[in-house]
């Protein structure tokens, strides 16, 4: 996977401009970026990657729009860890943000995180109509986020729904909308004639992917809560289980779950199988994610 | 003043659209309603309706602007208001938001509001070019703010200042950014040829208006924190003094700060001069503003 190391070192590089010209004091920035260019895998920049890539833009035509989601999701991470979330200690093998850098410090670099995002996504070299397309893709996603965050946390699900009904709805909010939107917004982000926001088909069918990974994503994530150590994983596992969260596997069962996320591949495959040998990229990530667990 | 009454009335309106449409659950929405829709003199929403309306917009054109940058105004209210931050159990003479719904609704309500203040954001009718100079607006704006409570709240300023530069700086961002982009993205949502989109001298005195109030605005505010009563100022006082916080009553004195409030009042002013009739409402606030404290 080196050409992925290569484009993370370019969305690296960008959200490190993003920080550094947001003229902030230097403990902020300090914990700016140890929140956000730590180690971490950066899949959604590289899906929305190659999802410009998939409908025919150059693929750092993507690069702000990356940045901007994998802020996002950094920001995300720093408020769910806090301690009246989740109260998670460790995240990617080191001590989370709140622990390193104190509590005070980490709600505001959760605040600066989610408001440089904008200012990342700003840096698209579209025209404003579709930035704005992108901008309100984001706010979408991130307010899908956070409402995902509040049912799995506090709860509130609306009455009546079966249960696995009920688990797609926090997951499809708190991890699959911005899954979807790191899909949606690299296509969104390609220049050019046969861009997606010129052919609606191909902008169609990068937003099926998205949803069927991000769902994918997720039932993988509760898979490895499950049957992974914490040493493996760098974080704190068995804990959803453990605090009565609503899970797949707890639905499902572990078999179960395994299938849906099979089934989800298919479905993600199938959708960008229209759009060709230009698809590779994310033919490869949806693989690679589903097999996460294995 | 009944015209801003009727004013405040359409703001609000405007942003409990943007919180009903945005598909969250019914207690993030009753968290989010709390915060800003509850008592509050709206101060920065009024301010854009009048800037828009000083450079020859309807007021009406504001509103959007006005709706975000009131949201923006609450979520930083509700964080700083936790526990880890400026631990405060009362605002506006009722709990703070955490003490309502809990440290974590508050923690997620903010997030909520910071990100749908962009989806108000959208509703303003003016080219997708000047959109994007608004949102770089708030943008700098909420950054800036997060900065000014990192520097307020964890210290980290730059060495060598004066104290008067030190609790400038402090003030500028922390408070200052987001009211002098309230009147900016006010009167850069005028719509028309005498807007500031297209008169950049308008948008400069309205910006000079903005950075003026903006700053006298704090310092009557630490004069309103040395001089009130817990019980009618509706939260703690002598906060900041107790708390070794800088504030301009502690370095200039009070009779120090008034003469300051009056010489930023003037130069208030003096800026929107050239705009003449038009510019009434924003002329009547920065007095009203200057006048709080007495």
């Amino acid at each position: 996977m080196s050409e992925d190391q290569e484009i993370l070192k370019q969305v690296d590089a960008q959200i490190a401009d993003v920080v550094a010209d947001a003229s902030l004091p230097p403990s902020l920035v300090e914990a700016l970026r140890y929140a956000v260019l730590g180690p971490g895998k950066r899949i959604r920049p590289l899906l929305s990657w190659h999802a410009c890539v998939a409908v025919g833009g150059a693929g750092t035509d993507s690069l702000a729009a990356g940045a901007a989601v994998e802020m996002v999701h950094a920001f995300s991470l720093v408020h769910d860890d806090l301690p009246a979330l989740d109260n998670d200690d460790m995240r990617r093998g080191r001590p989370t943000l709140h622990r390193h850098a104190g509590e005070a410090m980490a709600v505001l670099a959760g605040d600066a995180l989610l408001t440089l995002s904008f200012d990342a996504l700003r840096r698209t070299c579209v025209e404003p109509e579709q930035m704005l397309r992108i901008i309100d893709e984001l706010t979408r996603a991130t307010s899908g986020m956070i409402a995902g965050q509040v049912y799995d946390s506090l709860g509130g699900l609306p009455e009546g729904l079966e249960p696995e009904a009920r688990v797609v709805l926090i997951h499809s909010n708190k991890t699959g909308a911005l899954i979807r939107a790191s899909c949606v917004m690299g296509a969104m982000a390609a220049r050019g004639t046969a861009s997606a926001s010129c052919e609606p088909a191909l902008l169609a069918a990068v937003t099926k992917y998205g949803e069927a990974v991000g769902l994918m994503f997720q039932i993988v994530d509760d898979l490895l809560d499950v049957t992974q150590t914490s040493d493996r994983a760098g974080k704190r596992t068995g804990k959803d289980a453990n605090a009565g969260k609503l899970t797949y596997p707890g639905i499902l069962g572990i078999d179960g779950s395994r299938r849906r996320v099979e089934e989800l591949l298919e479905l993600a495959l199938d959708a960008i199988t229209p759009l060709g040998s230009l698809s590779a990229g994310l033919d490869r990530w949806a693989r690679t994610l589903a097999a996460r667990e294995r």
